[in-house]
């Protein structure tokens, strides 16, 4: 028998670090009805944590509460072991550096019951090198999600060198029963995946600016306008299954496939991030941003996402 | 005083090569109320593009017809000829060979009157080598829509060589008269650009799975969950501007971009597409596909592209 509760009767969580990435994590788990534990050690935390929930809320209302949905299922707890005693799952959101993520697991490791699972948002780090010198290294687990949480379904769950596999498995379960989507990547490298399919397209996005190919503005518009709005419909490698035409992929891989085996011999070159190119680039997003402040941008983006989610799921 | 006619005084437009994007050109334009002669060397090629254009027709309407918009307003011609003495514009969309639009143009060179701006939608061929050899191919460009062209509002316009500049500032400012968003590339490079953004992403998405990261399914949704529904929204420049947090793309140039070139430095490989890799590609689309047909598949593309469309231009 697993030392596991079920994934569907989990009913609180912990959250460790409520930056941006806490703080969203924090707005969903309570939309979603659960109870939620949160600490953080800096100043004045709990002031923009709940400034965070009450601006999410609004827009987790749209995208729909559960029954129990409520801001007072929040605790704003005093210190660690009052998170991590009392809750069914763990989700930590410390800062991105190895050495605080592996002081805060040593920490966790020994004050957390042993059948919670805690799952870390780290988007940079590897779990065999947080996890290193635990006794209970096989509930650790990364669970990363993207940038806003709250509103974007996609999490990432990978395990490390000691992660048990079924602890990768349940937490893939746990955030797909919670109305995230969850998929598995097999193994630990960099970035993990989506994080890097985003990077070798700004890549290409950044060369095209220092090579003059197009304007900033022109390079967002090839996407957003472009590929960029099947994108939000379907993955890449379904894109290249309708590219095929009734042939499929089948018939893409045989027949396009090959002139793209081309232009890849021709991208295999790093920008030099060099402070002209940085200049290129704050210069031309500033120029299409036209004066709107990153918290208009913000909010734009925001309310576009919850239509577009509302339209995927309605049509699904 | 200009040869060319202003944009917006464009009554007609010759279609030549009514293949898949020909036809969606076509029916594009009707759409736009423009009057469309076309034409194709093909078999049996007037029934093809009628239905083409009547299963486009209820998608057009959904996202606004002009005025005179009928699909009355289409002459299918006998010959060449026909569509070249007596429009305002042509767009080529001829087969993706280099010699078949080096004789196509030759003709059109001599049959089509010198103000008539022609457009060629090739995707992977290159102005300066279509061009050569021309008594006017100055006013020869490049204007490459993206699948499917009647719906996706892109259009690259790059010039070749011997291209006037004056054509390729006329042509970005017919398509967005017409209600494309038309792009200005300033070099002539292979793919464009957005195919090769598309492509950066695709080879990473292949690399994934060769490399045993991810299913081709959670690859997909990697994309589709995740980062996708951002690039509806916005391009590759504006989502780091805004992953910059209220520091925008400066701070995120100067705190983030550092490990995203550490990520670089780890993908500068192109995958190995043999027949396992193959094998697995296809599987795996098969498996996510779930015996819908490509005709399913696109009924589905088409029908939240309309959707997610028309909730960009109601929030815009």
């Amino acid at each position: 028998m697993s030392r596991y509760k079920k994934a569907n009767s989990i009913k609180s969580v912990g959250i460790v670090g409520t930056g941006t990435i806490g703080a969203s994590w924090t707005s969903y788990f309570l939309a979603k009805g659960f109870k939620v534990k949160a600490w953080d050690p800096g100043d004045n935390w709990e002031v923009k944590l709940e400034e965070f929930i009450d601006n999410a809320w609004p827009d987790l209302e749209k995208l729909g509460f559960s029954d129990e949905a409520s801001k007072s299922n929040l605790s704003l707890c005093d210190d660690l072991g009052e998170v991590a005693n009392e809750v069914d799952f763990i989700q930590e959101s410390a800062p991105e550096q190895l050495g605080v993520k592996q002081d805060l697991f040593k920490v966790l490791d020994k004050i957390t019951p042993a059948s919670v699972i805690i799952s870390s948002s780290t988007s940079g780090l590897i779990m065999s090198e947080m996890q290193s010198n635990l006794s209970t290294s096989e509930r650790f687990v990364v669970g990363h999600p993207f940038n806003p949480p709250h509103l974007i379904p996609l999490v990432e769950v990978v395990g490390g060198k000691m992660t048990a596999s079924e602890v990768v498995n349940w937490t893939i379960d746990f955030y797909n029963t919670i109305g995230k989507h969850a998929i598995k990547i097999n193994k630990e490298v960099p970035g993990h995946l989506a994080n890097r399919l985003q990077a070798a397209l700004w890549r290409e996005a950044v060369l095209a600016v220092q090579n003059g190919l197009a304007s900033v503005a022109d390079v967002n518009a090839a996407v957003a306008q472009g590929p960029g709005l099947r994108w939000a419909l379907m993955g890449p490698h379904m894109v290249m299954h309708l590219a095929g035409g009734k042939g499929g992929l089948e018939k893409m891989l045989t027949h396009f496939a090959p002139g793209i085996e081309d232009w890849w011999q021709t991208m295999m070159e790093n920008p030099d991030m060099d402070q002209q190119l940085h200049k290129l680039l704050v210069d031309g997003i500033e120029a299409e941003a036209d004066n709107k402040s990153i918290g208009e941008l913000e909010e734009e983006r925001d309310a576009r996402l919850i239509k577009l989610l509302g339209m995927l799921r309605e049509t699904s």
